[in-house]
């Protein structure tokens, strides 16, 4: 669960809650069906016309999970690279075979390294998963960056549609101020979307993405080690490397009692 | 028949109808004859005065055709690639000079086959036609974005027009309403036909252009493989690598079925 | 005579002039000196600082030849080149400095291939011929588009101008509305002088510039096929590639009928 | 300290005190908890989203430490560097492990050099160490710069919810003044926060980073030419380079006394 | 003297003021201390926060100095440079050391060439001198982009400070106009600010630039040419191929008669 996250949201929320009701209109008056459609409706006719059907369902679920959900942490990859080096050492590097791994990609580095493939072919196929992940996380992104850019326009064009509206009917002075406060509802339902909701959303899959790529540089480092017969002391040294200098563990102490 | 983008612009339509319909002015209201002219008509001439006539008409063209029908897909460009395969291998490379293909790319792959041209030749021919393919793509998609930029200038400008023309008027109170509302409606004309149409028909002509090229990137190693007398199923593992994972069929039951 | 052109200024001009009486106010409360001082006078202004003086002329003299006149097609330039490869086939190369063209690139060409110089020099130096060109070229573009942003900043200045001399005066109710009707006349001034005229015409320029940039590689390949003593027809075919498939000539019947 | 920073936001505050007590409409009415808690509150919630915390935490320290204080100015960078090669050559490359030196980089540096390692060795570490270093740099410029983003949408966001209240109560005509003031007070607080405090500290962190690169670069062009055992007068006369003519010590008369 | 940027920056001044008086509010309308105050002021603190202060300085001598007077024009340049090609042929290349040379760049090509050192050498300390210019005038043309975008944010924050104060106070009808009038003129500097100043000076800034460059490279290549020891007609022909075919000169009959 990835705390900033979900306080970032909750909070965003109750800020923008509580400045409603000390506006002192009240919270009825920020809903209007109507403009809820346009503004949501509209959006989402664009995205389904301008996106294949499958981009929009991952992105959906690239919110729900990549969003709430912390990457693997650096440090934990390393350990578990420097665990299969052990084991790879003390067994044999086919034992890698059997080894039960979670994470499919480091799970298929092991497969790869248990059916004796050349570095090179190692390598080259690892990073070709990597960029593919790279790109199909770059398509979810724009799903975003993209609706983070028509919400906005369908709020205006709601606007001009209440404004069009309330313009023709000028006769009864009372109905000006809700008219006029119905049409301004779309850009408000459009600017929140946009800056609340898409904006946030694209940032942290973007640098999610960022981290997972990481984390696959560090497995392909890490197997290529392995499949040289390094010593797991040294590839824990090449590994280190990847981490900000107070992160890094000095591999001494804990390595013999994990492996 | 590519449902996404049907659905999309009916449901938008609708959105929209229902909308102003429920905004309570009636439809009528939001029909101007000068303001469609100003908004249709100003960015009609800008784009003829931008593009060469041909240009024109191949955006036109290119919103019908390609907009509409979807690409072939992937798997069956490689399932038409390996029945190729497993003739040229029964038979010879001369047979598929006789084979009837749609597809013109794929054709002209199999004659510069068929003509036993040398492997480095029949790849530059074929990479040549795919980029003037490319840019041609991208001529119509900037036909679309530069007319998303034109339309709200228009809208802009019949609005000022409009503004104008109710502002030297504004002895009679009960005329303003209506005067600014026609003001607004050339602003609201050109922000649909930007947003609703223009940036969405960019955006799915863009990736059909993405799709068209991998396609024929698929032809280009496909025809390669065939060209030197690889292994049909090699050629299919070859050609898998371009699928996401979960796409990929064996080659093991099929293929001899099919071919 | 670029019909298109023409045409789209022409209609342009007449889109814009129905609207406007449509609009009912009558032309006349479109038309104030002051505001066209402003934004007429302004952008001139900036764009004298801005540029030096030979580059503010060029650009009148291209929006003035260019926009309006035709580049020669490519097809024309291709037979050009023929009809000279026929020539220096029959006679011999040095036929090449007595022959009359109009165009100094291809004469220029012509002058080298006859003066025996090497196929490298030949080239080096009608590619920077070329590539001067186009940087002229975009010289002159530019110099639109900063008028494109210039236009409307200056339009916005006037409306403010005005703006401040209607509210300072707030006491006639009647003078209200005409006087804010003149202030945004200037922002109406910059914004079709920015979006009917700037902008078409460096988009004009810019295609112009590509076309003449693709004639000159045609001469520039054609030239150096002569200069090593290639069959016309071969050079057909090489030129041929730079043109879309529908509009190849074969070169069987016509060439010998020219030559 | 920096005075240029510390006296330029002194007298942006004093600047803008100024204009609001000049405007007449006193300080209290530029004062509203709500719009406050909207714009800091909603700009804070998007950033701790968009980043990890610890990258939000490096911003503020980068703000207190970065901003207010200058960093060491590459003269007094090249003295230390001479001083180190005056001292590697009088007693030997093994002293400079002993030096006691604030700089942590160049303190690396030394014992780099003191370890005896080859210089291309040498060379590698301290340009990962630079360019990881001029990477959180960026990430934390960008903390500023999407915040110089958020906090007008945040403002126009406000504004919007203030004006729906406003119009949704325009019974009351005393109120409509003070009610609008409101909600523009929101838009004025992100204007004012990005402008005023969001550009200049992300411009000022870049302008920091640049100079503590250049910095670091003289530091390893300084250690690769002691590491080389060159003349100390020669590495002043190539770390010289880095500095404009006018800047440049000749090195005759002081480095002796210094060293 | 350059008459472009003085004519400019004059009939600019003229063209606005007259505007201004027949807007017919008074001059007196359009002045207003605080909102000076507001953007001149607020520019002004952005800008010492932004850059360093001999950057703000050299953007002030810059605009003084640049501004207003020519660069040497290449033709110049080069009939420089054939006089030296003259002199080292006649007398011999260490007479370079003594020519009177105002310009110190070519007085500076002149000792390297006259100290003899190698053409490498030479080559390599120009080409730096230039690139740190290049790097300089770059840093003062931000300041000028920098400031165009800060002083219309200054403005607008001016405008919604002003709108708050008249807003507080909507109880005195007649005091709405000026009130609001006041509140938009620092819209109006701002805008003016940007548009008539900063941005017609970095555009000129920046060609400025490129001509001073093109000078610097003829000098460059020329020395280059006289160090060789190449004939001074060969030189210049070399030089004329930096200028436009028009302004060439063929150096037959005038060089002898200047050298």
């Amino acid at each position: 669960m990835d705390l900033g996250t979900v306080v970032g949201f909750v909070l965003t929320f109750v800020n923008f809650l509580v400045a409603i009701i000390l506006g002192g209109a009240g919270l009825m008056a920020y809903w209007d069906i109507p403009s809820v459609a346009i503004v949501a409706g509209g959006t989402f006719c664009c995205t389904i016309i301008k996106w294949p059907i499958h981009t929009c369902l991952s992105s959906v679920r690239a919110f729900l999970k990549t969003i709430f959900f912390r990457t693997q942490d650096y440090q934990t990859t390393i350990d578990q690279m420097i665990e299969l080096a052990e084991k790879a050492r003390r067994e044999s590097i086919f034992a890698l075979e059997k080894v039960e791994i979670a994470d499919p990609f480091i799970k298929k580095a092991c497969n790869l390294a248990a059916d004796n493939r050349p570095p090179e072919v190692i390598n080259s196929i690892l990073e070709m998963d990597l960029s593919s992940m790279s790109e199909r996380h770059k398509n979810v992104q724009m799903v975003y960056a993209v609706m983070s850019e028509d919400a906005p326009a369908m709020g205006m064009t709601g606007t001009l549609i209440g404004l069009v509206a309330m313009l023709q009917n000028l006769s009864d002075p009372a109905a000006i101020g809700p008219g006029m406060a119905v049409a301004i509802l779309t850009t408000l339902y459009g600017a929140m979307w946009a800056n609340l909701f898409c904006l946030p959303v694209m940032k942290k899959l973007e640098s999610r993405s960022q981290e997972e790529q990481k984390n696959s540089v560090i497995v392909i480092t890490g197997i290529l080690g392995i499949v040289a017969g390094e010593n797991p002391r040294l590839i824990r040294e090449k590994l280190n490397s990847f981490l900000a200098p107070g992160q890094r563990k000095s591999g001494e102490e804990e390595v013999p009692g994990k492996a």
